[in-house]
């Protein structure tokens, strides 16, 4: 619960306020003055009569009413305080500070307990224990440096790790971005990165509030919540990225034993981001980055324009943003002519744009202005702009700042000379702008961003699902674990997912007289052994009738064997489709070519159930394989659109058959004109 | 040529020299004066008596003998003077920072001509002309900032491009990293890239010199020489990282129009990587990073420890460690049990190894003991350590300085907090340390070095290949272009590369005695028309000589069929070879899984001819596919040692008949046994 109090307090109490500013107590007390809160401040110290210059009091009991206190005192004495200030000063928020309570003991979770009884009682807000605190544009109420620039239309930062919300702040504050609110919760006792995201999107006011979220996330304990509300901030004009911490195995591991929750699937977490439209990160210099791309002008295409008095960093740029999937155009004709013929000699406009390292103010003005105006294939401008010391940057960067201030047209900043022109980047980013100090790291997070998908919408995609006869074929299965082909087949269909036709009998005309009807060649597997390949039970490519009887008669006398199946046998490029539960995020979709794409070079792609059609065409279109999806070379491509329909349709029998604990149909045959299911496995929890 | 005088001169002289130091010829006698350069300084300045307190001349003629002359003035002026000192002055090395050379005029470039006529001469070094100089420990003749700390044994920088180098260094100094020397070539007149690397090589004294290089490069004008001192001077111990810019097809077109330069393909710069055992780098960033790494202790394996008191940082780590196919092994037994309990409650030592932000010094030193000591599965360690604020970090640092200093393993500093313990930063670099101050930035560009092949031998293997049958069927081939298939396979057998038999005939009774001899089923093409697949004039699986003879009439009626030819038709995994001559480069060779693996997920690796057995698996095995070379998942894998020894033989030939312009061997079809040609073609150009 985030209350008012919480977030704009009239009045604030540092419960263990110190004079000793290297003690959290006395460094929160220092923040809040020398940020310039202005309500009333007061400390709680036994021992002092004043606290750096604020009226100190003996004890919780003395002080008059107070709106947010903060803990600074060891944890086996909060309880009792917050008991205290919740029932007797009105006390609507609290900020617990202190360690040592569920992260270390057994008897540290209990006093969290209380302390949670108590704040839910009373309907106050409780950040933390064990955190550094929330700082926005109100009150610094952390005990930690550094302090960022704060801004109403700065980022807000989300942090489950306070120490690693601080490290982002040292990444962050080099490249000027700018904050309105920091949060690190800590144990997330009460509230933890979904409340506060949830808070956000609730309350969301365009006008007042940023639209800017960068998250650093170590466990994600409420997936849907965190979904649905990133997601809505997003549809609202949000932009979010996030690092999910422990992405590989061993850091999986790693994030566990430094959180103790149980750690998700990677593809749970990239299925996840994807839905909500999430920009993923990596690094903290990467969300820093990120970050500072989302405070400029959104983008309208890929197209950019690189205007530059030093090649080198123009070709590296080149190179990132081609890898990214950007492009930078040839610039040629008669505008490209006219601003050439502007500029020194030597000088190109072919993109990068290189006015030479004598290049003046002016003719940086120039580039910008040909750049909006006049060349219509450019969306966005890359300035890059150091120097070797011999004059200073001031009046370069002057017209950097007031172009980025005009052109509709986005500008990026790339000002690599951080120690040379130190005092002239100090004075740029003053006027509130960033800057990207490397060219290839904003080239790789502005390719992340270009290519994050839109979130997605919410609805359920019902047509030609027949809900009713999925559930009762579910409720029909006798008993959990992988349920029989012809259970496999009734779903599949109920939920129109085309199917090989099949016939299972034990008789040998039945089973002829079906391979008659459907057409040879047909496919026979032998029904009752459970590795069919192993014991020679899989026949592909039987012509005649003659074959048939056959391998009916050798498959029959196979241990174990009930009876024979026989398909039709089909021709096409194998797709893959599987989906597994994962606890709290539902059912994961995986899609991909079949085979080795899926087994050698992992090449899938994930969402989360139930999905959309833009969705499934995400899904598709990610896979580095899309190629041969599309046709290539003289192959010829598949049927994309059913593909995307098939993965739609699962995605929604999955929603309504949450029993399904794991699935896969592989192969689906896929030709230009259809795709069909060929094998299947489901296996159900009841 | 470089001389003695270029690198150590007892006298310099700056002409065109001034009190202005936001001009070249001011800039740089400040940048030696205060580099505390110990020999003669002497200006050249009509005007001036003194120039910032060093003795003027009205002329160069007036001047006494001097080593080193640095030129600041127009270009129209520079050889007179360059003539004047070579040939009264016994100046024996210049450095001409001016432009408006051949970089920009057709004139530049004769006043180019005859200053490079003059030089070469009278036995002189010249740097430039268009460039920011050349600074090493003895003197600093650059006019640019920033100047990083210099140190025998700091790194050597080698640019194409001047404004780069000075980003490099922006990037740099930062993160602490020392220089030994930094070489801006400019127009590269005389001295380029590969000459200063020539240099290095020749006169390597691993006593004295750094044997740490990094080197940005535009173009690569002379790769055999680039290849040859490279590698000669990694096996001698040095390390070494590039950036070669244009990597990208755009980008590649952003530095000709930077360079002029004809721009080389990026598989022949990987090809020439990996044969020299360069590591590659693609930013600023990724460069000094490396750089930084090259610093530290070598690297003998690939298990690391990670130290930190924050959790969220160690577990990023992990995961970019992961990735890059480094590991971050458990920790566990009495040892580590040991190491716990001497840590605060709470703290963790799964690895990464979590100390707590209450965690002190005296924690770490014990972290970094039983790192070295006691865990035999740690070959590295990892110390990330930032802070909040409330406490300083000198001790902390401290002890990073001392194991830094005196244990085995390599430990890696990972400072975060630049700003807040900005002091204690400083104070650490200033001990000679460097700082990552991303510990994922760090990841990712330790496993690029790591993942980089050794340098290749450079001997030929001749064993099997019959060089003397090569030169006589290059020699009989009547024109250029495509050769017959008749030659393809003669060259193929010659080189010892197994082929498929094939028999071509336009006699029916012929075709079918080999189709009975060979066994069937066999493959028929039609040979005459170009694209066979297009007139139906491909047939696999031809499997009796009834089917045979029928094909056999049809095909023949074929506009342009002029034959037919028969091969077994064979079985297996497709395997892929091409080969393609690259001006200047030789040969580069590709290889890789065939059909889609090639064409649409472009997983090809590159190798420069001639290749050793080492070289061709380290090809192999950088492929994304390799697994199915291996085997996986019930399919059986190929025989990797008759693909590796094809590659090998194949680079032979090619280095013997470099008429060869351009071939593939596509697909060879591979088994558990063995590697056979199927199909090639092979283009000439005499």
């Amino acid at each position: 619960m985030i209350t008012h109090q919480l977030l704009r307090p009239e009045s604030i109490v540092v419960v263990g306020a110190s004079n000793n500013v290297h003690k959290p107590g006395g460094a929160i007390l220092k923040n809040l003055i020398s940020g310039g809160y202005r309500g009333e401040l007061r400390a709680v110290n036994p021992k002092e009569q004043e606290v750096q210059g604020v009226p100190s009091f003996a004890s919780a009991e003395e002080i008059p009413d107070t709106d947010l206190a903060i803990l600074a005192i060891p944890a086996q004495l909060c309880p009792d305080v917050v008991e205290t200030l919740a029932s007797q000063k009105q006390t609507k928020a609290f900020i617990i500070l202190s360690a040592g309570f569920g992260e270390e003991t057994h008897e540290g979770a209990l006093l969290e307990d209380r302390i949670l009884e108590i704040v839910n009682k009373y309907g106050a807000s409780l950040i933390g224990p064990n955190c550094i605190g929330l700082m926005n544009t109100w009150h610094h109420s952390v005990f930690s440096q550094p302090i960022p620039q704060l801004n109403p239309k700065g980022v807000d930062l989300i942090s489950s790790s306070g120490a690693t919300a601080v490290f982002i702040l040292e990444s962050a504050v080099t490249k000027g971005l700018q904050f309105n609110s920091v949060w690190s919760v800590g144990n997330a006792k009460q509230i933890g990165v979904e409340d506060v995201l949830a808070y956000m999107d609730e309350n969301y006011d365009p006008e007042k509030d940023s639209n800017l979220k960068l998250l650093y996330i170590e466990s994600i304990g409420d997936p849907d919540r965190l979904l649905f509300h990133a997601a809505s901030l997003i549809k609202k004009g949000c932009k979010i990225a996030a690092i999910k911490a422990g992405s590989s195995e061993s850091g999986s591991r790693a994030a566990s034993s430094h959180t103790g929750a149980i750690a998700s699937s990677d593809s749970a977490v990239e299925a996840l981001f994807r839905k909500a439209g999430i920009v993923r990160c990596y690094s903290r210099e990467e969300l820093t980055t990120v970050g500072c791309v989302f405070t400029l002008p959104e983008l309208r295409g890929k197209n950019f324009a690189i205007i530059t008095h030093a090649g080198g960093p123009g070709v590296m740029l080149t190179d990132a943003l081609s890898k990214g999937g950007l492009n930078v155009p040839r610039l040629s004709g008669a505008a490209a002519e006219e601003l050439k013929s502007k500029l020194f000699p030597g000088a190109s406009v072919g993109n990068p744009i290189d006015i030479l390292a004598t290049g003046t103010p002016e003719h940086l003005k120039l580039c910008i202005d040909y750049c909006e105006e006049e060349f219509e294939n450019i969306d966005a401008m890359m300035a890059i702009f150091g120097t070797p010391g011999l004059v200073t940057m001031f009046d370069m960067y002057d017209v950097l700042d007031e172009k980025m201030r005009t052109c509709r047209k986005p500008i990026f900043p790339i000002l690599p000379s951080i120690n040379t022109a130190g005092a002239e980047v100090a004075a740029f980013l003053e006027k509130g702008h960033v800057n990207f100090a490397d060219e290839v790291t904003l080239g790789t997070a502005l390719s992340r961003i270009v290519n994050a998908p839109q979130p997605a919408n919410n609805e359920i995609e019902l047509f030609g699902v027949d809900v009713p006869r999925i559930r009762r074929i579910i409720d029909s299965v006798p008993e959990d674990g992988y349920i029989s082909p012809h259970h496999v087949q009734s779903l599949l269909q109920a939920a129109g997912i085309p199917v090989v036709e099949e016939f299972v009998s034990s008789k040998k005309e039945d089973v002829l007289a079906f391979g008659r009807r459907c057409g040879f060649p047909v496919v026979a597997k032998v029904v009752g052994p459970v590795h069919k390949s192993d014991v020679g039970g899989v026949v592909l490519n039987i012509k005649g009738e003659e074959h048939l009887a056959l391998e009916f008669d050798r498959m029959m006398q196979i241990p174990d064997a009930t009876a024979i199946m026989v398909q039709p046998m089909l021709k096409g490029t194998e797709l893959f489709i599987g989906a597994k539960y994962e606890q709290k995020f539902g059912h994961v979709v995986l899609c991909g070519l079949g085979g080795i794409f899926v087994e050698v070079l992992k090449d899938v792609s994930s969402g989360l159930a139930p999905l959309s059609y833009e969705e499934a065409y995400s899904m598709i279109h990610s896979l580095r394989a899309y190629k041969i999806i599309q046709g290539t070379r003289g192959q010829k491509g598949v049927n994309e659109d059913k593909f995307a329909e098939i993965i739609v349709r699962l995605s929604t029998l999955l929603r309504f058959a949450t029993e399904i604990k794991e699935m896969d149909i592989n192969p689906l045959l896929a030709t230009e004109t259809d795709v069909i299911a060929v094998d299947a496995r489901i296996r159900i929890e009841k």
